[in-house]
């Protein structure tokens, strides 16, 4: 009995910061997936652990069935069909649990994203011995949502076998949930969010489990289809940043200059607003897939000129802008800004000899960089795979 | 019987492109000035030529005054208190008088320059052999109204001998006109720029004419008083731009995307007025000098991120950004942007050994830098001195 699931990372399209003032973000999934494997142990296995094998990180966690049962034993009352929140009680059996392991200190997330797991583990499928292989292509804590494709494919793949699923485990290849599992799907994920973050917005959680495109608004997500295909390349500019003094930091320049910044937030809402329509407009002909482009490309531009006004930029953040403009690519940072992920569009007549030399002065600078495609699908299983 | 005129140049504080939207600007004087000695031909000089030495490009013009009587009949018939535009035959006339010069090529601006000079020259003085010695500080051609500042102080030399100066000629140093005085200097100035730029907005004489600074929106000038020392560095790009593509350009991207255009000026007219408010108030106590000059660079960084929202920054402009940035010092682009001039608020409190490392890495990447200080004094005048 084995199931690998995979769960797309996201970028902000537009709207980051603005939108915690009131006005419109648009988000979208990207191609760069977290890999999440389980495989339930055998009799034959002799083996009553349930292991977390965190590859990327060389890092393996293990824990005895019966030692889980006896710290959360609430779980096993629990049905998968029903998303329950992490209870106090739970929270501190699970923060004992981690600390029997040796987890390296500095690596930030990792303590709370094995929390996480024990809660969606125990939560869904009990007290089984199994082993969970987690494999990701998405940089941690650098905004494009790493945590929620962790927990989304988590809770996909601890679903495959439930009857929660409606899924046929004799199917081959990648398969994708009905709308209910997906609903399903989201709201663990959302559990597990919670755990690591505190208060997610719910964004990441969402775009990872249902891919392609959303705009939100004032706490509302509105689902959208796109119908260009958009690639973006990503680069990594490895400089981690502080996300909740970032965003204190605008709204204290929103109380120095409430009518200055106001205007500017009203940009960004028309800015995203006008974004949507593009990409939800009738797929164009082959000649105006440029102009739509260039009008993606030219909104990225306003928003980032917004984002430095609001004064999220960072100097690492130009100096990918400062490399990307002298080849005549549109660029913005993307999330919490002060480092993090600058996205670049690539438009679609692009030479990939530019597109390699951009990336070679990139990451001669020290950035990593991928390309990624946008608005991609959403979590998926296969059935039968070996981890 | 020789005078000396020096007349301040300018930067655009706040507003530029966004003010041709209907937004406020703000711009002020700096103590950078183009001086303009002149010197009447005595008998004994045995010269009837009028010559004009531009000292900073070892040039030197002339022409008999015969000759310009001969070209410009009518400015015989002109009075220095009623300034009078250039008609298109004496435009003519006067061109054919340059062209009799040997105006090296690629010097913009030289031969439309030196246009105005006789224009203003017969007409306000007539036919009298002299000798006018230009020397600036300001680089021509590069925002920091050069050209302005030579008319202005052009004209107030030559008016300085006639009963419009209403200055006692014995009196030492430099001299303020009165108020009359200067929107007499203000207007003769306004027919130079005429001949220079064709259609100027006319702020760059009149803050060249009366210093400290002015608020201007919609064609309406408003002179304020900078209640507050302001120290600026000024870094010349040398990067050369077209300034009627960059506004253009403005234009058109306003007409792609109306709604986020219109919020981008409104902010960009917040940021002016809020500027010209926090520039009148009482004069601070040395604590709230450092709040003032934090509240004007926030102000600064939120204008240049909507600038560059308008598209008109440019690859040069974000190097000196980056660079102050490093030194914790908060720029924006002046004026047209796309190259030009940058803008650097130099706090009170700062060290000089930071200005120091500032210019020297500004002047290594090849930029030519050098301190302001802003809203100061408008045209003044030496007689008796030697040029």
């Amino acid at each position: 009995m084995e199931v690998k699931a995979r769960a797309p990372g996201k970028i902000i399209l537009s709207g980051e910061h603005a939108v915690v003032h009131g006005s419109t973000a648009v988000a979208a999934s990207i191609d760069k997936y977290t890999y999440v494997s389980l495989r339930f142990s055998t009799p034959s296995d002799n083996d009553d652990t349930l292991k977390l094998q965190l590859k990327d990180m060389s890092l393996e966690f293990s824990w005895s069935v019966s030692r889980i049962k006896e710290a959360l034993p609430e779980s096993g009352s629990l049905r998968s069909s029903t998303p329950a929140s992490c209870s106090m009680e739970s929270a501190r059996s699970i923060a004992a649990l981690v600390e029997e392991q040796n987890i390296p200190e500095g690596k930030i997330g990792l303590a709370s994203g094995v929390s996480a797991f024990l809660w969606l583990y125990s939560s869904i499928q009990g007290f089984k011995p199994a082993t969970v292989v987690v494999t990701s292509e998405l940089p941690l804590g650098s905004g494009l949502g790493s945590s929620a494709a962790f927990c989304v494919a988590l809770v996909a793949a601890l679903l495959a076998f439930t009857d929660s699923a409606g899924l046929d485990v004799n199917q081959q290849g990648w398969l994708l949930f009905g709308e209910k599992e997906l609903e399903l799907v989201n709201k663990w994920a959302f559990e597990g969010e919670k755990i690591i973050h505190g208060k997610p917005s719910g964004i990441d959680n969402t775009i990872s489990t249902y891919g392609n495109m959303i705009s939100f608004k004032s706490g509302n997500l509105t689902r959208m289809k796109s119908n260009v295909p958009l690639k973006m390349l990503i680069t990594n500019t490895k400089v981690g940043r502080n996300t909740k003094a970032l965003v204190a930091g605008v709204s204290e320049r929103t109380l120095r200059h409430p009518d200055a910044m106001a205007f500017v937030f009203s940009a960004v809402d028309s800015i995203s607003k006008e974004l949507s329509t593009i990409i939800q407009s009738p797929a164009p002909d082959d000649l105006s897939v440029t102009e739509r482009e260039e009008k993606i490309e030219e909104l990225m531009e306003m928003n980032q000129g917004l984002l430095q006004s609001m004064g999220v930029s960072h100097a690492v953040i130009e100096t990918v802008l400062r490399t990307t403009l002298k080849y005549r690519l549109s660029s913005k940072l993307t999330g919490a800004g002060g480092g993090g992920c600058v996205l670049t569009l690539l438009p679609t007549l692009l030479s990939g000899t530019v597109v390699d030399k951009v990336i070679t002065e990139l990451e001669s600078s020290g950035f990593q960089c991928f390309i990624a495609g946008i608005g991609v699908k959403g979590v998926e299983i296969c059935y039968g795979v070996s981890s």
